[in-house]
């Protein structure tokens, strides 16, 4: 299985903290040493990075916890491969675009006989499930609302649709972002907390680190942080029921 | 105006020296500071590296001159904005998928009055001139071959008729690849390099760094550079005629 890990803010933050705990589940204290990957979106652009190395000891890893890029979406991944052999062109996050807009993709879990049709405008370029779900994701999309982007509640519907039934052929923890929202689906276990003011200190689990969020932030700032499995050891974590889809937007969980 | 760098090898070789000098152009020897990009083939995958920071500047240019990524394919772009304000949605390379495989772009040039109809399958996120064409690049070749790729001839045959048709919008010095060929159009200014055995030593012009090749690579080896203006001072650069698409696969052009 992997690790997943998104942030949805109400203004441009980074991730430098929460990554650096993340980051050495990829080969230190877990076993997701099978690629990572982290992409951020930045007004319209994404960054994308995707390593194949274990992210405990890439250089790119590296370079994310020292140059804070500041991004209202991000997601991120660690994987142990279960479908698709270790190689880049496997490490989440996917991208692709639609409607003039990047959509990023993950997804921690295993979808056993998860064939749809794909007929042609998102076809996948590694071999995981991971990959074809997202095409499959993102076809549907297009079928459904054409080549007009719809409103993101009627999004939210589709995608509510959608993800409960890919998540029918296996375990579907996915996080999936088009830069305006957070779309979190969990099959089977993540967790999220939102952290706003007043804002206080928090300590990682995987590292001995500590920030003083009061320091860095704003009393506008508003970040919400969904996650595998919890980061820090001195904050209370919101647990996703099975079967629940949440979207983040503006650094919270909209209904 | 921009400047682009492609490479194209038979095997997996960095890009750190031509890099090393490109990289000087953006806002050090040259005045090409809002932003660049490179991306890298490696096997299926593509590892892309975008930054609205002057290349001379920029974390992330300083990692891939540190860190020796391997592959046949590279595309790279130092921006000056012309059309499109400076923002990551704007750098070059640009990538896409079509047909299962990743494809990259990038464009130096100015393209005016170039408004082609884009139907939906691909669209611009940004609003440049340069990922316009790329999409209509892409929205043609699907239209022409289905979802059925063509053979890497009929391809060629395809993209030398869309880069001349839009060409003739303005200047399109341009780079695309699909991971097997990299192909590249001259409107205006373009130079090409092939390194094979024997190897000698080459110097850069924009760094004081010198590079003896037959200490990094094997006998069989051959590497194509292909560059807006030449790299080094020692060696003889091709020039592209006006007007030219060249294609090069396993290190060289072919006809």
């Amino acid at each position: 299985m992997c690790q997943l890990l998104g942030m949805n803010c109400n203004t441009p933050t980074d991730i430098v903290f929460s990554f650096t705990g993340f980051a050495t589940r990829g080969g230190g204290t877990d076993e997701h040493k099978d690629g990572w990957g982290i992409a951020f979106f930045e007004g319209a652009g994404v960054r994308l990075f995707v390593d194949h190395e274990p992210a405990i000891a890439s250089p790119v890893a590296e370079l994310i916890k020292q140059y804070p890029i500041k991004s209202t979406n991000v997601i991120s991944h660690i994987r142990k491969a279960t479908q698709g052999h270790v190689a880049l062109e496997n490490c989440h996050p996917f991208i692709r675009e639609l409607w003039g807009r990047y959509w990023v993709f993950a997804h921690n879990g295993d979808l056993k006989e998860f064939s749809p049709l794909l007929t042609g405008a998102f076809r996948p370029v590694g071999t995981t499930d991971s990959e074809r779900a997202f095409c499959y994701l993102l076809q549907e999309l297009r079928k459904r609302f054409g080549d007009t982007p719809p409103s993101q509640s009627a999004l939210t519907d589709a995608l509510r649709e959608l993800t409960s039934e890919i998540a029918s052929h296996g375990v579907f923890n996915m996080m999936l972002s088009d830069g305006a929202a957070l779309y979190v689906h969990c099959s089977t276990r993540l967790h999220y907390i939102v952290r706003k003011y007043p804002f206080a200190q928090a300590k990682l689990s995987d590292e001995d680190m500590t920030v003083d969020f009061a320091e860095v932030t704003t009393p506008n700032d508003r970040v919400a942080i969904i996650v595998t499995e919890p980061l820090t050891t001195n904050e209370t974590w919101n647990a996703f029921t099975q079967g629940e889809m949440k979207v983040f937007v503006d650094g919270q969980p909209v209904s």
